[in-house]
């Protein structure tokens, strides 16, 4: 009964069994090797991009910075809602990799900013350029740390508002199958198609050990992520191991059935919830998180029973007999009959 | 009629002739002459911090970013005010001399935060600390962007909450000798003794061409000091014109009689302001800024007879008809017959 | 046949093996899981360093950095061999981490520096410091690039003319363990015994997918290490598979059966090439590697053959009919059919 | 009779006269005053370069770490006389700016380096890009750290090689006036008609207080470097005095005058010494500096009877009764007086 996050998870056995049969003999290092050609291949195929350039890293953290620092100078200003990951919980990492770029937060509910919230921060940014920095990329999160998701029309209007002021676009995918599984949307309607210049593409938190793809539209930045990356130290010299997560991940469509899953989980426990007394479901469910506001009784209950979730957000001071704000989270190996025990639990 | 900053003024007399006193033969570069040694002197003496160490800059971004370089490491927060020039008007300076701290905004009214304000957002940064970074850095701004000035009980109200966080203080008077003459008070009760840990002291805006001073209060942090001055590129060779500026600056308390005279003229503008019709003075007017909101037919009035300010803040988009919130800033040349003449156009 | 490096070669069964052991139910994530602890445990007692912190890494190039930052702050030297790794193949990324720190080379032959070489250069830039900046840090290779060792005498000869300069001391340990079993000595001996302040420790190329560890024997440091690991990108989530991994390669000896294993089959592949016909072996062969001169015709039949091996340095002209200088790495996987096939067909 | 460095010299009187005269009324800051847009023009105008772009900065660092950031990401490598200034005076300056650049050394007698060697040095740094990092830019001092001079002719040969290699150059010219008056050619011919793209022209050592210009010949960069001076907190507010200085200092060819004067000094003072017994001129003189090996005994006369000058280079051990290596350097305001005093003293 683990809610705590989808990276407290472990490895899907498929793609577990991808490791084990990419240990055959010495292949190029790098990236040369033919199972990471394979799964870069098979990225564009999904995302029908065939121009654009696919890397590999073993970080959502890493893949974020690296993005933002392709869209970004050192004296940009990086617009993100206030609790974007990016924001909230990678310690300075987009300003380390850009030399000092700013996050400026763009308000909003849910998780999500809105063409009109991105507009007005916009305006009060826009000017005296030189004295305040220079207005250079907006990063969305799909789905959002609130468990939201942007569909392919809200992202094509927030990234319309940001092209017009010469921004780039990033978007934060480390539950972007989430996203893509909850909008029954292709990859491209919801990336490129939509305005997306740079997508962090998340394996780890859905299965895999540790990969993220990051997908760069335009390939003529390719070589400049590659210089960044190695320098990052987060160039893999073993790389075919990468490889060969992501395209287990990939195949037959492995990484939206484990979303959907997650996904289904989660919508599971909201029901549940939603029907106890005292209990209010603060978030609207739309991909793998649940957000909820529960009476103390019952968080003392959960926590007897070995029940584990974060209160969120993390900062909050939980008072005796007071109702405490949680957020669990489901993953792939989430399994029906943990929901349900844990909803017997508190029931 | 020039109220647009102050540093759209001149250099004091007095000033300029210390430059061509100082003119004379060969002397030791960087800093090792003696008329900069004296200055140095002169500010130990004078903020009775016989210890201190003093380092001269030609730019009050270059002292605050190399200030706060020095109290936040790259996965720092620095907390400021929203306004606080930091965070506004330097373009990132902070951020790349930290390699990347991030500045967390304080809230406050009038650009002053208060002990509850800056209790609240540390409680808010206070947890999860690897992913979020290190809270490491309170910067104040005395007198602040809105022209009110932090007492010493303020100050060291502030200071109190930061080093019970472990957090170090700068303090950014790009206006301090404004400040001081507000308020009255000794150089040491204003900074070391209510809790600064480094003062930024502004020379440029009152007086003289361009010269800060860095004051640091625990001596043993000097050399690092020189050496991120000298690698940022802000170790000036001939450095004795920033020492005889200085000199000329403090030599009997020129430095305070023309911020008297500045806090002076704001005030009296002010009084005048509020006495037209339909203005609306919008911050307590302690030291030498004054924020109106005056209709619309005053400012076009105003144009035309060229008295020169800013709208405030730059972000204000002017519509016809309707009323403008606007700064003006008083120096120490400004002269009691501009301020007539001024609210002379304006009745 | 493939000598081309290290990195091509696979993953030894046992560690694979531990992977799929640790790939069960739901654990902390971010290095607070059992296994990872372990095998910080694990470090601990094998380097006799009870107090030293231990972190995990997934690249050489992350630990280097991340290490020499910890040394070296923007404005510092890094003193090092004009072959080091940190130099010739990290693009940069020990600038990077530290935000401007300057390699500085120190020569020598067969990729070791010597006491007088190092006091030689440190004299040079013994002076002038705000100009010059501060002499920070001394790294050193063992294994080093050449193949050669550094025997715990020879460390400390350095390391103690580093730290009468003040410098800290790293050691580039990604063929670490190639180094203990060529010496036959214990960890404690060849580290923080003979002086050195942090030990980058590579599992990578001796049998394992992504591992590296950074051991700190000054554990105060260790807070640090983490902020500037996280905001690298380099704090793997599921970190269990880090620990996993190195459990498995520290268990029962492995590293250091793999390691002699590799420095037997570099010593036979050296013995039989010396007996060619004009071929001369350039270093003495003491790790894992070989580097050799050999003639045009036996690249040409070598190449054709498909026997892989890089020519050393890169930037060698390979010119018709003269003879190239080649280095041919073992790995913990070269077979001794496969160093008896490679000579077979040079001979 | 101080020949330490041109940098313990005063202002000359004309650009003191230019300060005071610049001290009306209120002016706008930052840049847009118009004495500041008639010094740029003028050196449009000066340069033949109607097009450039003109920044003014305080320091030789600021401007040369500002111009290197221009032409290098922080992954390049930028290519530089072993004894250039950005290479051994700069305290990582260049590395800060640029975020991580490496400074490549190009060896070569007398300052300067030659096609041949940089043929060779770029051939080895080559290959193999994404580990080794990016070949960025080269820098060229002119005139150099030795008091030599390329000539335009030089200049090109060297440009050739490095825009063949996709490189961009920089002049450092700290004392370009030294090198124009020495060669009598045109600046335009000893910059971008030599393949130069960004000139830090120096004006403090020169006679000045502290101004120095960047030159960038590709106008479309402008902005950038604007950016990236204000977050260097290099923007002065009260531009306006740098613009009085850079005017007065072009007015009349004075900034000709002077350096024709100081290089006339330089050879006068390398006439006298090297008529006297056991002193060697160790370089051809060819600017404002002289490098000569004198006997013990005349240096012990030198030191007693006041005549400064620097060792050189610094980290020379004087050993009691050796000839000493030392630099002399004349500047604007060396009187033929003080010449023939010290060769008195000497004779």
């Amino acid at each position: 009964m683990n809610f705590a996050s989808d990276n407290a998870g472990g490895v899907h056995p498929r793609i577990m069994a991808a490791l084990a049969a990419a240990n055959e003999g010495h292949v190029p290092s790098y990236g040369q090797d033919s199972v990471t050609l394979a799964a870069q291949d098979r990225l564009r195929e999904l995302f029908d991009a065939p121009d654009a350039a696919v890397h590999f890293v073993t970080t959502g953290t890493a893949a974020n910075a690296l993005a933002l620092s392709m869209l970004s100078p050192g004296w940009g200003k990086i617009f993100c809602h206030p609790d974007a990951h990016v924001q909230t919980s990678e310690t300075g990492a987009p300003e380390f990799f850009t030399a000092g770029a700013k996050l400026v937060p763009v308000p909003g509910t849910g998780g999500k900013m809105t063409p009109e919230s991105l507009s007005e921060t916009l305006h009060v940014h826009g000017r005296d350029a030189v004295h305040a920095g220079e207005n250079a990329a907006l990063t969305l999160t799909n789905a959002t740390e609130w468990g939201t998701v942007y569909s392919p029309a809200e992202v094509e209007a927030l990234t319309a508002v940001a092209h017009a002021k010469g921004l780039g676009v990033h978007m934060d995918g480390a539950r972007f199958a989430n996203a893509l599984a909850a909008l029954d949307v292709s990859p491209a309607d919801l990336t490129w198609r939509a305005g997306v210049d740079i997508l962090s593409l998340g394996g780890t938190k859905n299965g895999c050990i540790a990969v993220e793809a990051v997908l760069i539209f335009d390939p003529a930045r390719s070589e400049e992520f590659e210089f960044r990356r190695k320098r990052a130290g987060a160039l893999i010299s073993k790389h075919r191991y990468l490889g060969a997560q992501m395209l287990a991940w990939l195949e037959g469509d492995l990484w939206l059935d484990l979303a959907r899953h997650a996904n289904a989980m989660a919508s599971e426990l909201a029901l549940g919830l939603a029907r106890l007394p005292g209990v209010s479901i603060d978030q609207r469910v739309e991909s793998n998180a649940v957000f909820a506001t529960i009476p103390a009784e019952l968080h003392d209950r959960a926590r007897a029973s070995g029940i584990a979730y974060h209160l969120w957000p993390h900062t909050q001071s939980a008072l005796a007999d007071e109702p405490v704000s949680i957020r669990l989270v489901c993953g792939w190996d989430t399994r029906p009959e943990d929901v349900s025990a844990a909803l017997q639990v508190l029931a």
